[in-house]
Parts: C-alpha cells; structure tokens; sequence
C-alpha cells in the first residue's frame, strides 16, 4: 500500500463541503483554497453551486476530471452511499474526517466501512480524524482555522498522532516555535490505514528525517514491533495513558486497551524507540535529529559558556543524562590558555567568561571541534551582555566544519528570541534551558553511541 | 539589619558613572534615568560634568544632598578611597557592582571590604553582582541594557540569585513570558549581605508572596537552616551543582564549597523549601504561587478537557505527580448528565469534547467547585477550535467564587497566547503542558497537605 495519494495528490474532492463558515466542510476547503494547496479541488454538495469561488458539484459523479483523494466530512447517518460513489469514481485514497464509529461503541459501521475500502483496495485514514497536512505540498485536511492553528514551515519532522486535538495543538505549538515540519497525520480510529503502516511509510519518506509518534494504544502490536524495529529513522514516542489511570481514560477516548506502562516501555526500548513522558520533550528532542546530521563518536561533551551559572547547570545535566565530561587536550589547553583572558576558566564547564566577545566564542568552539578528545559540544551563549556580536559568531560557526554534534542554549525573553533564529538559521539546534538541550543532546548521541 | 533601602531608596550616586555607552556605569545611569525610576540619580566621577544630561559630581562628598544608597562600579584597583568616602557620607545601603575579589581567590581585599562595612554598619550587597531590581520601585541597578534584558512586570514573585548571568538571563525569560515580580537580587559574593539575610527579608516583604533561590553554595548552613525552617512563604529553590561535577565546576565559579547533593535536598526538604532540579521548573513553580491564594482541602484533582488526548496525559501528570483522583459526587454526575450532550464522558477526565462552548466549560467548572469531593481542577481548555467563546468563558470564571485551586492548560502558538493572556488576567494561572500545570499544581498543594 502507497501512502503518497496523502500527501501528493493533484486533485481533492471534499465531499460534504459547505458554504457555512465555521463548519467543518467549509474549513476544509478554505483551508485548501488558502493555504497554499496548488492542486485541483472539487467541492461536493448537492444545495450548493459554488463554495468560496469554487465550482461545487451535487455528487461526486458529477466530477468528470479523475479524483486522486476524497476527503469525506458528511455525517455518519449518511455515509455509505458517499462511500460507494467514492469507491465506483475510483480514487486513489480516501480521508474520512466524519466521526460517530467505533469511538462511541459504533463497531458495526466502523467494520463495514473499513471492508468496503479493503475489497477496493482504495487506502483510508479515518475515521474520526483530521486527516492530514503536508507542509511541503500545503494538502491540509485539519479542520481548523489557520488563524487559530498556524501550520508549521516546511521541514524534516513528521508527526503521527492518534489524538487529533492533542496532535493539532501540537502543531500549532511547533509553528510557533519555528520548527520545520514534513508531514502531520491524525491518524483517529485506524480502521484501515494505521500507525505501523505510517511508520513504515514515513521511514522511506524523503522529507522525513525524524518522526514523532503519539499513540494512546495499538492497532497490532506484533505488527508494531516488527516495524519499529526495522524503522531506521529516530522515532520519539509518546504513550498517553502509561499510568494506570491514563489508561482507564484512553480507552474511552479512543477505545484503546492501551495496557500496561511497562510493556509499551520495553517494546520501545526493544525497538530503539525514544520514549518521552511528556509532551514538552517530544519536540525538543526532535528538534536535534531535524537539526544535526553528523555521525558522534563519542559521549564526552565539553561545555563552553559565557555565564559561571549556566556551566553549572549544564554540567548537572549532563551528568543526569549520563553523558561523560571531555577533558581537554593538552593541545587545546595551550591553544585556550594562549588566546583566552587569564579570568577565564580552561576546564570543564569551559567558562568564556560574561564579556566573551564573538573572538572568544569562535576560538572556544572552533578549538573543542578540533580536539580529538571532544565528541559533542553544549553551547551556552547568554546574549545579554552586548559585548557578543551574533551575526559575526554565527557567520564564523556557519564556515566551520562541524562534524560533531553542537547544541546551544540561549536563555531569555525577545532579544534571545533573535539571537536564537540567527543559530537556527545556520542549522544548529537552539534550546531555551541548559537541561533541554542536554536532554536531546542525549537522544542524539545515545541512538548511535550505546 | 533592614534591607528597605536596596529596594526602596529615594536618592542614588552611581559611583564610577560612564559617559561612554556599553560601560557597566553608563548603562546603570542610563537604566536608572530610563526605566522609570522616580528617586534622585546622582552620577559620580571626577571626569565628567554632565551624564545622559544629569549634574555629574567629582567626588562623593561634592553632593550636597543625603544620599540613601551608593552603587560602586569603579575598578577594585582603586575601590578603597571611594568606600571611605562612602562611609563618611552615611549612606544607608551599598551594592558593589565591582568585581575582582574572592572569585578570583583575593579574599584579603573581600575581607576588608567586609570589614570596613560592618564596622560602619552599612549592609554591602556584593562585591561581584548585579545589585538589585524592584519590579515596583524601578530601583534597578542592573548593568545590563533593557534592549537586551527586559525586566518583568510589578507581581509578587521575588527571586534571589547567586549568579548574576543564570538570574539575569532568567528575569528577561520571566518578562518575556508575563510574570510579575517583586524583586531581584543578584548578592554575588556575598561578602556581606547574603542569601539568608535576603530570605528572611523577603518573607516579610509585603509585595513578595513566593521567593525563587539559585544558590550554588550556602554562606552559613547553620543560618541557612534557621532562616528556612522560619521562612512562612514558598521558596523554590535550584541548587546548582547538585551533581559532583557540578559541584566542581560551583567551586571554580563563585568559590562556594557545594557540598554534596544529598545533604542539600535533604535540608531543603527538612525545612519545607521545593526543591526543583531544573531552570524551567522554577519559574512554572512559582507562578501558581504568584496567581492563586486559596488554601487546598486535599489532593483530590478532577480534571476538564476538551480534548481527549490532553485528558489522558494530564492524567498520566497526576498519577506521576503523586495526587489522586477526584471521583465526582452523585449529584455533580447527575447535574453533568442532565446537562451535556450524551457524547461527553462525565467521569476524571470530564471530557466535553471538540466542539465544547463556553457554557460546557462554565458548568463543568462550576459544578466541580461546587463538589465536596473534588479538591482541584486541571482545565485543559485548547483554543484551536473555534466553539469557545473566551471572552464569555473568562468572564464566567471571574464571577465564580473559586475557593479551591484551579490551573489551565492552552497548548498551541500565538492564538493560545492570546487565550492565555485572557486567562491570566482573571488570575489564574494557564500553563502550556499538562505536566508543567500538573507539576505546579502538586507543589502548591502539598505545601499544605502532607
């Protein structure tokens, strides 16, 4: 099964699309019309002419150009004969946004529909989904307002969601925080198209670089295991409900078993997953894989800061992530000792001191890269002093040749803000707090280094 | 020893004043005379007439005027001669800015500037610091520029800091994310004022209601454990350095002997502080202090969601966060059931779905205040859909009679800051993860219930 006709397709049709401003089916098709989407878009509805400037046609049928992707949004009451006009104009792919299936006990109609689509071998997300959004070719399903839910840019990370709710304001968080996105599918009832075959599809996806995961349960989990064992991408998982009452509570949202902490724990730790326990370290940690693209060698990190304080808290850190301590080589030292202010501190945190200048930064950084003894780099660059000039450090850092892992840590307000873009701008991973970069710094490094 | 006039100070010479800019005692005049501090600004140097257009003086003694409180910025080399003359004029409070004294092992000058203090009885903060900032006061003696470090808001969060860097860095984030503080101390060396002079300070300072502390060593222990199992207020508390490394890496950096991370946590938890182990607890900590001032009955915590994902991990949040589970008296079901569409799940997580109103959120809300057997609420309330009216719900809120605690959770970009904004005005305090909201939550009422 291709998966392409989601996140490709050359022609939408959106069957229950309205002219009703804040109804689902009118969303959709905004969202299509102005987000950006180049391909064709048919909306379907038999009381309308046109939706949003846009010819409507009363059924399906009535389209006479070939349909790659249905997007259906009319109520379950009447669905079935929506889906055998989507099944005899034979589309490529179907999206079921509709909602009222298995997740309020209706397993009936959940299983007829999910037979009708295998017998036509037609691939279906849904249903009681969002459905998808593409942040290269702009196919965006999600029933959402862009003004309320921004969408990420175009990027690596690919997310996977079976909450819709949870995985769309996770969207929106990332687009605010400027993270680069490839593909988001809210994936709901997984009656056909499911999380292993996302996985799956996603590890062969060019754009995908890392993906992330949230899953309350498991439509197979001998098929699940067989996958992430042989994904070779990171994958950083969420389990909601890993306690017990979590648990008890995903299986009335959506009808999940989703079993014991422990198991899932095990299989992700079996399959080289990275599991995180909260959703605040879901993207920082992807933030890393969607940044960096070196091979490290090692676990001894060096720290190199402009603030005593943060050294001390980073170097903290790295001990709670069970990262080693670089120890500089005598090289190195002379290279520092020669170069650097005598306040500075040659060691580990190396501390550049509070009125380091971009010299000192570049010389700080350009000689840990170099020294055979240093696998990774911690960056602390505090931008309140006004003695760093960022755009001279950040040019210096871009020309040089980084073949070891470097995060850096800006902690502040909107002056760091900016100082951060221009560092993320030249490919390096910014993070807020010392113990979040070290945290992904972690994932990085543990995924190649045991 | 009263520490008023740090904060309070009517009249201030800035001794060792710069004409040039991006001088520390240029940018102390300039934040003074800019940010909105009302009081006297006396700038002192013997080579300038005039300073941002305020009467600069040659000496000490050539002000003719009291002067409340000396800020000391000349270099150490020359210090001695304008400590006297800080003497001889009485002033009630001095905060050496200047560095180059037991951070770089010259403790015989530390001591005797110690000395000559104490001896004058005049409480010194620093030498080696930022000095002060009063939020309410704009007493700021900051040296850093307010384009790059903005202070926070008037509030009630007061924080101490051992580094100068780590505690600035961290009120420009506090700004940037809205809250409100009372004071800031950077105490650097602490050759004379010191983290427990300050603590007992602030805990009868009437605008102060909670009190962060970064320290990476104690002055006096012993003090240090009288003054904390006195302190009446929240105190969160990071000890940096808590890991071995760390600790070495405290000990180059501001000289203080870390001591081991056990008999550290162990006092901190003997003495009722809250002990975080990360920068960005702290603040997330503190802020549920800052916002409520209701006394909780218990740890039983029901949990509104409009999206079933959060629900789960929120529930995840209290089960690691060691509440427990508020089960909904009969008459609170029956109210609920009477009420809500049947597609709601009325249990821990009260689930009002997707499409949720403003007048779900206000019943449920209301109803679970209303039950004897819910002691807090978590109120995941995500703004991507565009069925809550926040106007009408915050409106709501605000009329209820909230007796017990209640935090939110928007998660999402620039729309859930706005609705954050919203919620934050009516005085509760709205968190971006369920676990940080959770996290926060489990502080606020263990300080009163064991």
């Amino acid at each position: 099964m291709t998966l392409d006709t989601f996140f490709q397709a050359k022609s939408i049709a959106v069957i229950g699309a309205s002219r009703e401003p804040g109804k689902i089916g009118h969303t959709i098709v905004k969202n299509l019309v102005s987000g950006g989407y180049t391909g064709k878009i048919y909306p379907v509805n038999p009381n309308a002419t046109d939706i949003l400037g846009r010819k409507c046609y009363p059924s399906l049928s009535a389209v006479q150009e070939p349909v790659e992707l249905a997007v259906i949004c009319v109520p379950a009451a009447i669905i079935f004969p929506v889906v055998k006009n989507v099944i005899k104009k034979k589309v490529n792919a179907v999206i079921v946004i509709t909602s009222g299936f298995k997740e309020i006990g209706n397993h009936r109609d959940e299983m007829k529909l999910a037979r009708m689509f295998k017998k036509a071998k037609i691939p279906c997300i849904g249903p009681n989904c969002l459905g998808v959004f593409d942040a290269h070719t702009k196919l965006d399903t999600l029933f959402l307002p862009i003004e309320r839910l921004k969408r990420p840019q175009a990027g690596t990370i690919s997310f996977i969601s079976q909450s819709g709710a949870l995985g769309s304001a996770m969207l929106d968080l990332a687009a605010a925080a400027g993270l680069g996105f490839a593909k988001f599918v809210s994936y709901g009832n997984a009656a056909d198209v499911n999380e292993n075959h996302l996985l799956d599809y996603l590890d062969a996806d060019e754009q995908t670089r890392v993906i992330c995961l949230y899953i309350e349960g498991l439509a197979d989990g001998k098929e699940f295991m067989r996958v992430a064992r042989k994904v070779r991408k990171p994958v950083v998982v969420i389990k909601g409900g890993h306690s017990a009452q979590g648990s008890k509570a995903a299986l009335s949202h959506t009808g999940s078993i989703a079993g014991e902490s422990g198991i899932y724990s095990g299989a992700f730790k079996q399959t080289g997953l990275i599991e995180v326990d909260d959703l605040e370290d879901m993207f920082g940690i992807a933030h890393v894989f969607e940044k960096l693209a070196v091979t490290p060698r090692g676990k001894r990190v060096q720290i190199i800061t402009n603030g005593g304080g943060h050294g001390i808290v980073t170097t903290d850190a790295v001990a709670a992530n069970h990262l080693l301590f670089a120890e500089l080589s005598a090289n190195s030292n002379q290279v520092l000792k020669k170069n650097l202010p005598a306040i500075c501190s040659i060691a580990n945190p190396l501390d550049i001191v509070g009125d380091a200048t971009a010299e000192r930064f570049i010389l700080a950084v350009s000689t840990c890269l170099k020294d055979p003894k240093v696998d990774a780099l911690v960056v602390n660059i505090l931008p309140q002093t006004p003695t760093v000039d960022h755009d001279k450090a950040a040019q210096a850092l871009q020309k040089m040749n980084i073949t070891k892992p470097v995060v850096l840590v800006t902690t502040g307000g909107e002056f760091a803000a900016r100082v951060t873009r221009k560092y993320e701008a030249i490919g390096l991973p910014v993070y807020q707090y010392p113990s979040q970069a070290v945290k992904a710094l972690a994932a990085y490094v543990s995924r190649s280094i045991a």
